[in-house]
C-alpha cells in the first residue's frame, strides 16, 4: 500500500501516519518526491485496509498495491485447478458445455430437453428448481420437486446436473441432489451462503455479480476456498453497463485476466449476457475463442411457451449448430492458444 | 406492452403473436403504421413477461408499458406512508437522522458514539453487528454480542436502533433486538431474505442494490409488502458507475422519481456513497435539499482506529456541523418544497 | 412512438395529446387498456422527437418504437456494403487486418514496423499523425510530416494507409494522404466533422464513442451517409464501464446487433479495448469468432520506448502469432457462421 | 508513480525497469516488500506516462500517484478563480443562474423567454444557435442568425449571453457575439477546439464529457489554461450510467471534489441531467446545497412546441419557483457551508 500525502502535509502529519503504520506491525517507508511525500507500507501479509489511513490529516490518497486474495491466486498455486464431476473434467485444457432450460417446468419438459441436448453435445444438464425472480408474482420454480426431476434426468441421460441454491434453508436439499451447486449473480456477495458453500463437498459454480469487479469476485471465491472447498468454478454472465442492446455486457476480457490471476476454471454464460437468442451463438463462439473453459447455455424445445427467459433460450437445432461451431473453433486453436503467458 | 414487428414480418407472424397474446387472456390490438405493424397488449393486470414474446418469429422488439409493481405504487396508494418507530416518525413531512458507527466494536465504543450523536442531533442509532465484508479475513462484526450492546444503547439514550440482517439463520435474533431491520445493498435481491422480511412485524430498511434500477428496487420492496409488511423504508446509497472519485455515485434523482412512483419513504446514505469524509457533509446537504425523508450517516469518535470504514466516518463535531446545516436548509425550504407535483 | 398516460389522466389531457400528434401530420390511435390509456403515433416517417410529448400534462412515458436511422439500416439496404480500398475489400465475407504503431514517430520507425506487419499478415497500415491526447503536455504527433511518412510506407509496402483526422482545418490534408480517414472515439459526435466526412471521396472509419449506444453510433454514421459518402466502416473499441481490469470493456455483442441492424462493415480494435498487451490476442480471437469484419491492432517493434500506448502494442512476433490464430479460427468457421439470420 | 513487480520478477527485470526510469531523468527507488518488489518513480515534474512501463517484462501494475494537471490545480493556485462577465461574477462566494431556451427559434421566442427569466431571477441568458443533434434530420439551430438574436437579447435585457461553439470554422463568429463561449459535452475532448479556446479572450464554459472522469475533465480545462485563457467555468451535466430514470446521472459529488482539486468555478446543469421537467427543481436545490457556484437551466414559455428538449424545459413560473427555493437554501447556508476544508 502507498499513502500519498498532500503537498501541504506537515512533518507532524507524516510522523502520525508512520506511527499508525508501525502500530499495526507493518513497516513504513517515507519516499520524498519532488513535490510531496508518499509513504510505502511494507511487509504486510495480504491486503491492508485502506480506510485505516485514508481519512488521516495530510493524507491525499491511499493506493492499494497488493491484490487482496490469496488462496484463489495463481501466485499461490501455479497450476490450473481441474475439477472432476462424474466423468466430466472442468478446467485446465478441458472444455465443457452445460445446457438445459432456465427453469424445470415438468418431468416431461426436462427429459425432452435433456435428451436433445445430450445427443447434440451437452455434458452437464442445467435447470432451475429454485428461481430468483425480480417479481414476486412470477413463477418461482418447482422447488424440491424440480430437484427430483433433475435426479431422474441424471439417471436417464447419465449427465451430471447443476442447479442454483438461493438460501441457507434449502442448501442441504440442493446439495443432496445436485452434482454442482450454483450461486447466482444476485448472491455473489451473500457471504453467509458463501461460508456454507465453503463447507460443501460439492463443487460450487460462482456467477459474477452484475456489478462486481474481478477483485470482488475472486474475494467471493476466496470465502469458499477459505472454508475448505477448493472446487470453485467461476462463471462470467455479463455485467451491467449503460449498453441497452443486450441484457448485460459480456465482459470478455475477464477470461484472460482471471486466467492470469487465478488457477480456477472460468465458464461463460452467453444466454444471460445476450438476453436475445440471436446473440447467443456469436457470443458462444467468442467465448471459446477467448479461452474460456466452457459454456452454460439455455435451451428449450418450446421457448415461446417457456415459463421464464424464453427469449434467450435456443431451440435444440440451434444448440446443435452452436456445439458444432464451438468445437470447430476449439480444434482450430492450437493447444497453447487458450493458455496464459507469463 | 407493445410488440413491434419487423418490416418484413408476414401476416402469419402477426397472427401467431396475436394468438399467443390471446391464449394468455390478454387482448391483442394490431396497429398498422407506415412501415411496420406493432401489436398492443391490453387489459393485462400487472406487468406481462416480455420474454414470452420477444423471441417469436417476426418480432423486433418488445416494449414494456406498465410498471411492474403494484403495492408499492403511488397509483395504488396515493398518500405517503409514515412509519412510527418509538417516538420517531419516518416519511411524509418528517425528516429523520440516523447515525452511529459502521460496526459495533465494544460497549464502550458504542455508548461513547451514541451519547455524542444523540446530543448533536441523531434520532436513531445505527451500528453493524453482522457485517458483510468483501474479504473473509476482515472483521466480521460481534454478532449477537453486538446486538446486546445496541439494546443497551437504546436503554441508555432512548434512541431506537437499526442494524443489518445478513441471512435467514440470524433473522430472528436480529429482529428481536432491532427496532428497524436493515437489508443491505448486496442482499437487495436476496429473495428468501425479502420473503422473511415480509413476515416481520418490524420496519425494514431496504438499501438499493449497487446496480439496481428503480424498477428492480421497488420490486424488491414489493416482495416485502406482498408478504404482509407494509413498513418499508427505501435507502439510496449510491450506484456503481465508471466514476472513481467517490466510492459510489449518489443517484440524487432517485428521490424525486421514487417519490413520484411510490408512497414509501426514501432515506439517503451519503457515507457509503461518498466513501470519503470530505464528501459526506456536501452530499448530506444535497440530500435534504433534493427532498429525501432523512439521512443515515456514519460517525466515529476515533475514526483512525475504527475497525471498518474509518475514512468515511465523521468526527462527532463534524456530525454536529452536518445536523446544523441540514436543519437550516430544511427550515429554508417552504413546506411544499420537497413534495411531489402531479 | 407510444405515449403512455397516467392512470389519472383526464379526457382533456388525452385530447390535447391527440391534437398535438395530429398537428404534426401523424396519426393518433388511443388504446384504452385496463388501467390507463396509451396513444400510438402512426404513419410517421422516421423517428418522432419524444421531447415534444413527454412533458405534456397527463403523460407518464413516451416510448420510441421505430429506430431513428434510415440510410445505414439493413431494412433499407439488405445486402452488406463492401468497400474497396486499393486491393483490399472490407465488409461482406472479407476479413481485414489493419496494423501499425499508435503514433508515427519517424520514417525509420514507421518503415520498420510496416515491413514487419505486411510480412506477417497485415493488409492495411495504421498510424497516427495527429494524435488526440488527454494531456496537452504529451506528444501530439508529427502532423503533416507524419502523413508524408505514411505515404512513403504505402509506396514501399503497397499497403493502403489509415490515419485519424481531428478537425476541419486538417481534414483536407489528411484526406489527401490517407486511403481511409479515421474519426476517433472522442469525435464520434463531432457533427461538423461528420458533415465534412460526408463530402469526402475517401472511406471513413468511424470509431464508437466510449459511451455511445448503438443507436447513437449508427446515427453518427447516418450523418456521413446523408452527406453522400456511403463508404463507412464502423469500429468497436470498447466502452466505458465500472470495470477496471481493462482500459475499456469490449462490447462484443455489438457485432451481431450491428450486423442485424445495418449493412455497414464492423471492425474491432482489441488494443484500445484491452489496454494491456496480454489481452490483445485473446480479444482478437474473440472478435473474429463473434463475426467481425476485421481487426485494427497496434504493433511496435520497441514498445518499451514507444511515444504512446506502448503497453498495449504487440511485438511483431506476437502479431504474427495473432494472425495465425485469427486465420485458423476464421477457416474453422463455416461460411455462414458469421452471417446473420433473420 | 509506483511500479509493482510480479512475485516472480527477476533481478534483471527490476534492473531493466530502474534503467528505463533513470533514462527519462527520474529517480528510481526500489522497495522490497514481503512478497514482491515495488519501484517508486521520484522527482518527476507532472505525471509520468504509465504506458512506458506497464508492458515491460516482470511488471504487474503501474499505479499513478501524482495528479496529471498543473495549471488548474488548487495546489498551484490556492484562491478561487472569480470570473467577471459584464456585471456578473462567477466563482468564489458568488452564485449565478443562467437560463433560457435550449435553442433560439426566433427573435420573438428568445425575447419572450429572456424577459421572463431576467424578471424572475436569471443573470445570464443561455440559448443555442449551433445545435449538436444526434440526428442529421433534426433542427440544427439558426446559426449566425441565432447569434444576432442573442445580441439583441443582451441589448434589451442587459444580460450577458452564453452559447455553444461546435467547431473551429464558426469559433470566430461565436466568439464575436457571445459573452461566454460554451464547449459541449460531446466536444470536451475535441482538442483542436480546446486549443482554439485557449487563445480566446472570452471565458469558456466547459461541460463535462458524459463519460469523462474528473481527471480527464480537468485535463481538458488544462488545455485551455495552457493556451493562455485562465477564465474557464466547469459545468457538470450528468454522466452516462446504467440508470434509466433520468437522462443522465447528475454526479453531485463532483462538486466537492472539483472544489478541492481546482480553483475553477463549477456550475450544474440539472436540465440535461434530469431530462424530465419534474426532476429539474429538486436537482437544482441539491446543486446549490452541495456547494455549486451556479446553475444553468432550460426555460421555455411554450415547451410543448419547443423545437428541442421541450420535456426538460421549465415553464417561466416554475423557473421563478426554482429561483426562490435556490435563494432560500443559499441564504440558509452559512457563509462557509459551501467552502472546502483543507
Amino acid at each position: 500500500m502507498l499513502i500519498v500525502m498532500h503537498q501541504s502535509a506537515t512533518k507532524e502529519h507524516i510522523d502520525k501516519v508512520v506511527k499508525a503504520i508501525e502500530s499495526r506491525n507493518y513497516q513504513a517507508r517515507p519516499l520524498p518526491g519532488g513535490e510531496r511525500v508518499a509513504i510505502g507500507v511494507l511487509y504486510n501479509k495480504g491486503a491492508v485496509d485502506a480506510s485505516m489511513f485514508s481519512g488521516m490529516p495530510g493524507v491525499k490518497d491511499v493506493i492499494a498495491v497488493t491484490r487482496p486474495y490469496k488462496l484463489v491466486s495463481r501466485e499461490l498455486k501455479h497450476d490450473d485447478t481441474v475439477i472432476q464431476v462424474g466423468n466430466v473434467k472442468i478446467g485446465g485444457n478441458h472444455f465443457v458445455i452445460m445446457a438445459g432450460p432456465c427453469a424445470i417446468e415438468s418431468e416431461d419438459q426436462a427429459l425432452t430437453i435433456a435428451e436433445q441436448v445430450v445427443k447434440k453435445g451437452a455434458q452437464i444438464f442445467r435447470g432451475g428448481a429454485y428461481k430468483p425472480r425480480t417479481s414476486p408474482y412470477s413463477f418461482q420454480g418447482l422447488g424440491e420437486e424440480g430437484l427430483k426431476i433433475m435426479a431422474r434426468v441424471r439417471e436417464k441421460t447419465g449427465m451430471p446436473v447443476i442447479t442454483e441454491v438461493m438460501d441457507l434453508q434449502t442448501f442441504d436439499v440442493v446439495e443432496a441432489y445436485a452434482d454442482i451447486v450454483q450461486i447466482g449473480t444476485r448472491n455473489m456477495q451473500n457471504f453467509s451462503l458463501l461460508r456454507r458453500a465453503g463447507q460443501s463437498k460439492k463443487p460450487v459454480f460462482l456467477k459474477r455479480g452484475m456489478a462486481a469487479t474481478i477483485d470482488e469476485w475472486l474475494m467471493a471465491a476466496e470465502y469458499i476456498l477459505e472454508g475448505g472447498n477448493t472446487n470453485v468454478i467461476l462463471c462470467e454472465r455479463g455485467v451491467r453497463t449503460f449498453v441497452n442492446h443486450s441484457r448485460n455486457t459480456l465482459d470478455i476480457s475477464a477470461v484472460p485476466v482471471v486466467k492470469q490471476e487465478s488457477h480456477l476454471p472460468i465458464i461463460m454464460d452467453p444466454s444471460h449476457a445476450g438476453g436475445h437468442r440471436e446473440q447467443v451463438i456469436p457470443l458462444s463462439r467468442a467465448s471459446v475463442a477467448v479461452g474460456a473453459h466452457g459454456l452454460m447455455v439455455e435451451v428449450h424445445h418450446d421457448p415461446d411457451n417457456a415459463m421464464s427467459d424464453g427469449a434467450q433460450s435456443l431451440y435444440p437445432d440451434q444448440f446443435e449448430h452452436l456445439c458444432k461451431q464451438v468445437h470447430a473453433i476449439r480444434q482450430a486453436m492450437n493447444p497453447d492458444m487458450g493458455s496464459q503467458k507469463k
